[in-house]
Order: structure tokens, then C-alpha cells, then sequence
């Protein structure tokens, strides 16, 4: 089974299915996965630590992978896009900022730009910037995002949008897609392909503790919800847009609507977290999955689910199109 | 073209959509309307104003209709359940509350329980209650609802809860559905069929100001947020889970965050908002719709917006099964 669209001819992959760069938890190695099993691996980039992504290029070294940035973070570090581009990256995706200042040197160094937006003003600011492809992110992915949009509306409004503007575009959806369910959906509603994080998050090659894969495949979407109280213990200065969608916990519950009592105490709230990560401990260290983690129940590697995903969506296109053959007649 | 799923067996209907019981917008005439195009009309029964309820029942007589009722509004007025119950509705919708109470008496006059819900938590209850049908509320939806889940994976985490404890409880999609590529990705996702609001709230029929439907059509889905503000001066005492999806506007850009200071003068508020609606001022008063306004672009009649939903869905579902037959290949 193969899933032809927009995408694959123009990236010249198998399926139209995106890694989605999560910092820190999509490295090397399940980006080079993904990539291997048909699709297209992005690396996480994040906030760009120099030895972490030289390392995760290197151990993606033989397969194509791209790369994402966070971009307000770039705008501060510009000299991590030259890095980025040594590694001659099939894409660069930059989210979370005005990608405009980059677009020239992307494209100079032969590689695309993918830009993530998440409302329709930005659609039309990354089209006007160059975009190569488009991906728009619901607020049910999990990580950093914004609420603006969710993914069932804000995938066809865009898809309109290209058709006037810019039809040789791709539109990727990115947010809620874990199963072949939704990527068939995602095709119905004018995408050319998707973005999937948390169904890797929960992939074998990710970066991330097993512990908290194990919490969060038990867990179902209503357990997750967006925070800021993350960023202020990891003293990341997000723009106030942003939040990050992560699975409750003690942590989470004790400081939702508390974000000003948290930044007094910011130091020690640190220093706590720091060793709640080193400890395991996910009653207050983050398990950053998106609404989709209710679809998920196993760890899989990510060949094996890029092969249950795929055959997953050609079934329920065919599954719909018997249904809406036998309504024809 | 008839779109044919289990819900439109169960129910005796030809297409999969019912209008969502839109408080005030959703009247009699625009009830029968859907019923009478083939799917089914629920009036908008909402805090239940007893001379409105019946007029807009007149309204539809001739056609099999149901009503939607607010249910923490119920619990403190139980009388207008046996109101409704006089007209022999084809169905009852609860929303907002704990269903079980009415649960026995809808069915003993021989009515559908339909129970909207928010979390996988609520749908657990809702079948327990007895729900014959449940509809699954994204954040994406225009009025009263919550932010806690999205369509796009509320729908496939409830498909497959039913699966498992009801699996012949007809599920649908709420929230977002606007349109044909809408419909065909819910089914695609799980469900049985769409409840249907800002679309018909933008028909003829509807019980809307022409102005503030002029206005929405001209709106991005970027332009709705979530507010508590038009329950403060209105004077309604929802729950403070629950805040309406609304066009963004002077009045509510204005008071965003700031609820206690509109509470503080809420009787002055609560005047100047009269004024306001009475003018025709959608500066001010409610454009009660969702996200899915961005994909809306003209007021119809409710039969001609279901002739091109249906088209459309089934269009959509066949251009997949095309795609997906070529992939095969």
C-alpha cells in the first residue's frame, strides 16, 4: 500500500507523512526511521543546543531528515541556521515566529522551508515569506502551540486559502493526527499530508523516558491540558502566545491559573524540576503529549507504525467509499 | 445522493445531519426545514422560555422534529421537560449537566435521549444514563461549550470507547462541521453522522439577525474565541466550566480576562447590552458561531445547504476512495 498525494511527488517520498520535529524527543535516530519506512524525519531541533544536534544529525548520517527550529528562538541565535544547513537538511521547518529572515538562506543552501502557523493571518504571512509547504497546527498537538485553531476547521479554511493564493503549496495537518483515521480525515478535508508527533513521541527510537511513555499510552485525551508552568521552571522565555500541552500531573494541577506564584519562586521551582526529570519523576516532570494520546495503547518502533498507519488510512478511504457508493445506489 | 450510516437507519432519515439545537436561532421553521430536506431538526429549546417553546413547536407541526435543552437549566425547571414532552419530539438533546434524572421519563414518552458531551468521562456517564445517542462536542463549536477536547480526536477516542461498551450507540460529530469535506472526515473519523450549528445558523430560516449573519460571513474562523462575557450580562448562571465560542468584537475584546471588573457593573452592562441587541449592534450584542464561520460564505435555505452537504460529502468520499484505489496500484 502506498498513500500518493501532492506531498510524496513533491518531497519524492512513499507517504505523506511528516515527523513532526519534537525539541528534544525527535532525534536523530527516529527521524532517520521515519525516513526509512517511506516517510519524511524531521529532527528537533528546539532550541538549538550545538552539540545535541550536531549528535543527532550525525546519528541520522545515510537517510534524508530535515530539521525544525523554534523561531523566535533563531531570531536570537541566527548562527544555528548555518549549522543546520551544513547538514544539507531536505527541509528546514520553523515554527512559532516570523520566518521571513530565513527564508532567503534556506532556499540559497538548497533546501526547503517548511513554515508551522497557527491561524490564517499567518498562513498568508508564510506564503507571502516562501514557503514551501505549509503546516497548520491545531491546538490539540501536544507541546508548544496556541489554542487559536483546531485542526477539523483550520485545515480546510487554509486549504481554500492555497487554492486562491498559492494552489502549488502542500498543506500539511499537524495536531490530533495518531492514526490512520485521522490521516484519511486529514486528506478529506484538503491536506496533502500530516505532521504526527505524539504517535512518535510514543515510538521506540524516541528520545524520551520509558516511564513516561508508559504513563501517557494509559492515559486518554481528556487528561491533557495546555501550561505554561513548564517554561517558567525550565526559564524559557516563550512569548505569552505559546503554551504547551502536556499530560496533567501533580505538578500541572498544583500551579494551573498560578503562573505569577510560580515565577516567584522560580529559582526553586528549578532546581526541583531539574531533579524530578533526573529522577523519572512524572508527577512533576513533563510528558508532553498532544489530545491524540487517547488513541495510543503501545510503544512501537516507528517502521512498524508508519506501516499500521498507512494501511490504516487506505482502509478507511476505501472502507468510506464503499459506503458512499452503495448511498449512490 | 443519500448519505446511508446506522444513524440514519436508527432514526428513520435519509442524510446523517441534525441541526444542533442552537438556543434561540434554531426555531421551529428552521427545524422543519432540515427535517423536511431529509435530515433531522432539533429545536433550540435552550433556558427554556415556555411561550417561546411552544410558538416555535407550532411552527414546525407537520414535521418530526426534536429539542435541545440546556440540563443544569432542566434540573432547576424540570416542568418544561413535560412542555416539551407534549409535542411528541422525536428526540430530546441534554447538554451541559448530568442527563440520568430525565433519562426515564424521555423514554417512557417514547423519545430518543441524545446526550452532547465534552470528555470520554461524560460519554461513560452518558450511556450508563441511558443515552441512545451521543454526540461528542469539539472547542471548535460556536456557543456554550468547553475547551476540553477537539473534534478531530474526541471523535475516533469516542468511536472506539462505544465500540466497547455501546456498539450499537449511534455517535456524532459536533463542533466544526460546516461542510461536505467536514461531514465526510467525521464519518471517516467515527462517527455516524455531524450535528450541524454555525451552518444553519447562517441559513434563511434561522432565528438570527440578517446583520450579525452578514457580519460572520465576512469572518475568518480566526476571529472566534471563547468568552464567559454574554453570560454575565445576560444574567445567566452557567457553570464556570462552560464559556460561549463567539465572534470577537469591541465588547468582548474589551472585557477579555476581565470578567470580575463586567460582574462588578453588571446591571449597567446588562442594560447597555439590551440596547444593543435591540439595535442590531454587533459591536456589542453576541455573533454566536464557531470556528468553522471561515468556511462560510453566503446565507442559504436549509434545503439548499443540505443538497450541497450531501453532494459534497459524497464527492469528497469518492475522490478519496479514486486516490487511495490509484495508491494501490
Amino acid at each position: 500500500v502506498q498513500l500518493s498525494t501532492r506531498l510524496t511527488s513533491a518531497l519524492g517520498i512513499e507517504h505523506p507523512i511528516v515527523l513532526a520535529p519534537m525539541a528534544l524527543a525527535s532525534g536523530g535516530r527516529l527521524a532517520a526511521a521515519v525516513t526509512g519506512a517511506g516517510g519524511l524525519g524531521l529532527i528537533g531541533g528546539g532550541y538549538g543546543d550545538e552539540a545535541w544536534l550536531r549528535h543527532e544529525f550525525e546519528a541520522a548520517a545515510g537517510e534524508d531528515v530535515g530539521c525544525g527550529l523554534i523561531t523566535w528562538n533563531l531570531a536570537n541565535n541566527p548562527q544555528l541556521l548555518d549549522l543546520v544547513l551544513e547538514y544539507e537538511p531536505v527541509a528546514v521547518m520553523l515554527a512559532f515566529g516570523d520566518p521571513a529572515p530565513f527564508a532567503d538562506k534556506i532556499h540559497a543552501a538548497g533546501s526547503r522551508l517548511f513554515c508551522q502557523v497557527n491561524t490564517v493571518r499567518e498562513a498568508r504571512a508564510a506564503v507571502e515569506a516562501g514557503a514551501d509547504v505549509i503546516v497548520a497546527q491545531g491546538g490539540e498537538a501536544g507541546g508548544h502551540g496556541t489554542a487559536a485553531r483546531s485542526t477539523f476547521t483550520f485545515v480546510p479554511e487554509l486549504a481554500d486559502l492555497l487554492t486562491d493564493i498559492a494552489p502549488a503549496t502542500p498543506l500539511l495537518a499537524a495536531g490530533g493526527v495518531a492514526d490512520g483515521r485521522g490521516i484519511a480525515a486529514a486528506l478529506t478535508l484538503g491536506a496533502d499530508g500530516v505532521m504526527v508527533g505524539t504517535r512518535f513521541w510514543a515510538a521506540a527510537e524516541a528520545l524520551v523516558s520509558p516511564i513516561a511513555q508508559q504513563r501517557a499510552v494509559a492515559a486518554s485525551g481528556d487528561d491533557t491540558i495546555r501550561t505554561a508552568a513548564y517554561d517558567i521552571v525550565r526559564n524559557w522565555d516563550w512569548p505569552s502566545d505559546y503554551e504547551m500541552r502536556v499530560l496533567r500531573n501533580s505538578f500541572v494541577d498544583e500551579w494551573l491559573g498560578q503562573e505569577e506564584a510560580l515565577r516567584a519562586r522560580q529559582d526553586e521551582a528549578s532546581r526541583d524540576y531539574r531533579k524530578a526529570l533526573a529522577a523519572d519523576d512524572f508527577d512533576f516532570a513533563n510528558v508532553t503529549v498532544g489530545e491524540a494520546i487517547g488513541q495510543i495503547n503501545e510503544i512501537l518502533p516507528a517502521a512498524d507504525l508508519i506501516r499500521a498507519l498507512v494501511t490504516e488510512a487506505a482502509d478507511a478511504l476505501e472502507l468510506r467509499s464503499l459506503r458512499a457508493d452503495a448511498a449512490r445506489h
